[in-house]
């Protein structure tokens, strides 16, 4: 039977499943809807029903699983997961050990994004780079030196809660002024709604209910002026983020996903612009603001390679 | 004879050369006083003439030095120096391996400090920490997994270049509001006469042109309001920068060196406390905020480290 690795990416709202070659060439794929009040039993149950079903054809040596939260790399633990509530201090490696009986690993997503990045994707060759994962959270994962960056304590790349100002709107982790609590999807739409009521735009013309980041993205292109300015105000948030970050850590890349990196040009033009004016020279030239490769299939590819790579 | 390893810390101000054995105890330790306006050729001179000397009671196996600027470690090469203006694009390995004919290596002298603190100072142990030089200007050094971490082109750690404001004061780098413009040596003691003509505070006694921020940490440890204000502003503006570092890095320790940071506990308390309250959880639970063990010596030490670990 052909050797394979099973790669897992639980989210708030989906859980993916692939089944990968050592090229890290999907051989399965499947997505299974959740709801954030699913808990660890339910998804074991799921995984293990795939796992078993997969094995009649392949032999997969290990399964690796990324999840949106704080993870503990070495014991494969879960502290806490962002929108998911039953998920507090779950010894989830042990779960899927008596589950599935292959070697097990578990990380965070934004981590496993990074890693998909780096070697498959706008990371490839990179030493140095930052995911960021711009959607209604801001998460990041961090290569340094190639390899996932993981601090002393796995709690790493809070690029979301870099405080750009302490007068700020009151962020989901308990500060004030975040990155995140300007730039998550719906603090985008928030401010989107808020600003468009006292202004000229052919977005007026959509019902206000109905009105996506994507209407924005249009109408930017279509020279709307509200709307370029809208994308140039997120960009002037990101950079004053990630100023201290790119001097700090001299990247040769930032890769950007995520829902609101759907924006593309329209929020990666002014971003450029700006962090080319407001970081420091040499570090300024060396990074480039790059669109993430893999879309919603980064996490899972990352789990995969993963389970490949840390087989001894 | 005896193995040894000569270490050079070339600053602003000072020229040390220190010889170290195989421990890293020093064997010899000398101090010149340069100006701005030397040039590379008459340190050069310097540094031959003790390296003669010295050679003749030791086996000087190697010379490393380190230099306050944007230093190609990999090359030796000088890009730019902050306080000395003859230094641009210098080759400097060159020069010196033909002053002295054994193996060479250059680096910024943050860096060294940051090692010097790491393997025998305040971080000793810490696979992730953080040096701050706090004097005339705000440089960094970062150990990340163990190792210096360099980026992509040797210019990392630029922890006085994170900006705080837009509307912030110019400074030197050519930006507005970077920590380096509030909490540089100079700027303190602009800061400090500004505030003070209108305050009522123990430092009124003192004739202003005499001022140094070393009244102000005695004062405030007398219990003058206006001196432990003081601290506590600069304690807010250190956290505003370094925080975004603490969740981006989930650093084990802050090392904090140079001039400024002999206020010692009038700001490192505050400091302290505004980080545990800022940064996220995990991240201010991890990380420790300690002085710099070594003084003055850090880089040369630092230096005489670079230059024995390196040696194949």
């Amino acid at each position: 039977m052909k050797s394979s690795y099973m790669g897992v990416d639980i989210g708030g709202t989906n859980l993916k499943i692939g089944l990968f070659d050592r090229e890290l060439k999907f051989l399965d794929f499947n997505t299974y809807a959740l709801n954030g009040e699913i808990t660890p039993g339910d998804v074991i149950l799921i995984i293990k029903d795939r796992f078993e079903v997969l094995s009649k054809k392949y032999h997969i040596k290990s399964l690796a699983c990324g999840l949106p939260g704080l993870i503990d790399y070495e014991r494969g633990y879960i502290h806490s997961l962002t929108n998911l509530v039953n998920w507090d201090d779950v010894d989830f490696k042990k779960m899927l050990v008596e589950a599935v009986g292959v070697p097990i690993f578990i990380d965070n997503d934004v981590n496993l994004a990074a890693l998909a990045e780096y070697h498959f994707g706008s990371g490839k060759g990179c030493s140095n780079m930052l995911m960021v994962a711009l959607g209604t959270g801001v998460g990041g994962g961090l290569i340094l030196n190639g390899e996932v960056y993981r601090g002393c304590n796995n709690a790493v790349a809070e690029v979301g809660h870099i405080q750009l100002s302490t007068k700020g709107p009151k962020c989901s982790c308990g500060n004030r002024g975040c990155l995140e609590s300007y730039v998550g999807n719906r603090r985008l739409i928030g401010y989107l709604k808020r600003r468009l009521k006292y202004s000229k735009s052919i977005l007026n013309k959509i019902d206000f209910t109905e009105l996506k980041l994507e209407d924005v993205t249009r109408a930017a292109i279509l020279g709307d002026k509200f709307s370029i300015e809208f994308w140039d105000y997120a960009a002037s948030k990101l950079t004053q983020a990630l100023v201290g970050v790119v001097n700090v850590l001299n990247l040769e890349k930032i890769v950007i996903g995520g829902g609101v990196s759907n924006a593309g040009e329209s929020l990666f033009k002014p971003l450029r612009g700006y962090l080319k004016e407001q970081a420091m020279d040499i570090q300024a030239k060396s990074v480039k603001i790059v669109k993430a490769r893999f879309k919603d299939r980064s996490g899972v590819i990352g789990a995969g390679l993963l389970g490949r790579d840390n087989l001894i």
